[in-house]
């Protein structure tokens, strides 16, 4: 065949997202840090609730019912909020929007692998800066290499460590570019960046419904920033690129927090029970703010231990990468999931 | 603000798609080409069957309940189909996998304004080539172009006219580029150049669910096209573009061609009906193959028509372009919006 593409899609690689069994698999999964809990009972009411007229005429192109109660919920005013089709299409929006070849998009790793795709589609130079011990951020190097964008996901995947806001200022204040900061996971932990985006214009914050809400299958994130960097961004953004049925099934989660925090209590102490007991079986686990924990096995046979698992139908993550070959990252699941995975990995170590 | 943009991006305007009055606004709605009739009541039934299971996990990546059932019905296996968020978003993987400054991308105009934005953030060259009298493609010229993407939309709009499949197979077969032949409004037309996908690995022919299926606030679309050409557009595309809802509404909808197949007739008879009327009006009428027909009013007064219709709830669409400041393009709505559209136009000539 003819070589049709750009010589950069034509060199990359696509992103592999974690396996996604189908519906009906017996399997416990434990791969791709979907909640445990069912959503909202008010997002499932919200879909029986839609009639053909939802479905016929074209939806608002900028997903004004969720922006409103968004807007409500996180105290900023509705316009500075854009709503994509997954918290991966801001990330592309971004990328789309500054990132060029000459231009650069820097990040600390390990983190989310697909900051580097993103990157590479657009044919923008990569610089990655791998963090220090302890998780601590290479402020002075992310400072000085500038990039058109940086990346800061926080919680960090797979490390679900969070980056401390004293960090974030320094960053944002310095750089010329935009700092975007990826909170996909922020539902879990105890603390956000959301005050920056009022101090910084540079600032983009990403959320997700996927995660805390329990909606990985409508894909609906949005970014919170300035209005008038938001404005730049609604350019390349496809004109309707929210659908009429997510925007209103998650208008009625987003509403619904009670719902919501109570479905992160039960993943927050599941978590620590988790990681009590795997450390019990002689694993290294890392404190988390996410729904996950990243490990690392007793022997270091993180790819054995996948395998194994995957043969007993529990998924979890393996990522074959530098520093994370000897790792695991697994999905908070229920207590009885939790259970299953510790009494299934107990004759493998 | 400091200016964060690529300078494309900073320069460009942004699509502005067609208004969406709130939902609940009376109006009679005949400027984005929707479907007059509900979808299928099979989509309607799948879409009260989603479970909560459907929304909590990940979606599978490539729509592949979709593609199967879009493969049986048209007879293609279902490699060659890829799925997109909205046939736009078809469009938009096109240019993001082949365009680039120094690459020029090419498409015979007055045409969908959608091709224009999509280059434009791409920062490729665009060389827009008008239509010959009578509609007639201007083969030798866009040969000579030879884009790294040639889009041709048949039928087209704003003018509703087919291009033959002997033009396409002429460009299809010169050109060292891709060949997009956007058919969103194939289901009102007698024929289609689906059969050119098989013939040529370079042609990428785009379809839709938004307008013969009534499924615009779905945003569903997908392409049509060689496994290896396919392959090329899959690592630009969104992990997760096709949200679980979406693909399970969808494939009812395509599985239910009977359905379809009578709502189309009714818009192709009320099609036939209105461009009588207008006819008898004064204005001129070009032959459709979509759901809406291009007309030129008798005074030429087409901005002034299209505001006087407005204030009385009558939506239609005005393109302030050069060849179409004279012209409106009004959507084929119910026969009894058809007939209140003409008592309404009726004064105002």
């Amino acid at each position: 065949m003819n070589n049709y593409f750009r010589s950069n899609v034509e060199a990359m690689a696509s992103y592999v997202p974690g396996e996604q069994p189908p519906r009906g698999t017996q399997v416990i999964k434990l791969n791709s840090n979907e909640n445990p809990y069912p959503p909202s009972p008010a997002a499932l009411a919200a879909l029986k609730d839609i009639d053909s007229e939802w479905l016929r005429r074209y939806p608002e192109p900028f997903g004004g019912e969720f922006r409103q109660a968004a807007s409500k919920v996180l105290g900023v005013p509705d316009d500075w909020i854009i709503v994509g089709n997954g918290s991966d299409e801001i990330l592309s929006i971004v990328i789309r929007a500054c990132a060029e070849p000459g231009r650069k998009v820097v990040y600390p790793i390990p983190t989310y692998v697909l900051y580097r795709t993103l990157t590479e589609m657009q044919a923008a130079d990569i610089l990655e800066i791998p963090y220090k011990e302890d998780n601590v951020l290479p402020v002075a190097e992310l400072i000085a290499a500038n990039g058109c964008v940086t990346f800061i996901a926080s919680p960090n995947s797979p490390s679900g460590h969070v980056v401390p806001n004293d960090d974030l200022r320094k960053l944002a204040s310095e750089l010329s570019g935009v700092l975007v900061i990826d909170e996909a996971y922020v539902d879990f932990a105890e603390a956000s960046a959301l005050d920056l985006v009022q101090e910084y214009e540079n600032v983009i914050l990403i959320r997700t419904l996927s995660k805390g809400y329990s909606l990985a299958g409508l894909r609906l994130g949005f970014g919170i920033g300035n209005p008038q960097l938001l404005d730049g961004l609604l350019k390349v953004k496809d004109s309707y690129n929210i659908d009429a049925i997510a925007c209103k099934v998650a208008t009625a989660a987003i509403n619904d927090q009670a719902y919501k925090n109570a479905c992160v209590a039960k993943v927050k102490a599941s978590r620590t029970q988790l990681a009590t007991d795997l450390t019990n079986l002689g694993f290294r686990v890392w404190d988390s703010h996410g729904n996950f924990l990243l490990t690392q096995p007793p022997a270091g046979n993180a790819e054995y231990l996948y395998q194994k698992l995957k043969e007993q139908k529990i998924l979890i993550r393996y990522f074959k990468q530098p520093g994370l070959e000897d790792k695991l990252r697994i999905t908070v699941g229920t207590d009885e999931q939790n259970q299953i995975l510790v009494q299934t990995l107990k004759p493998l170590l």
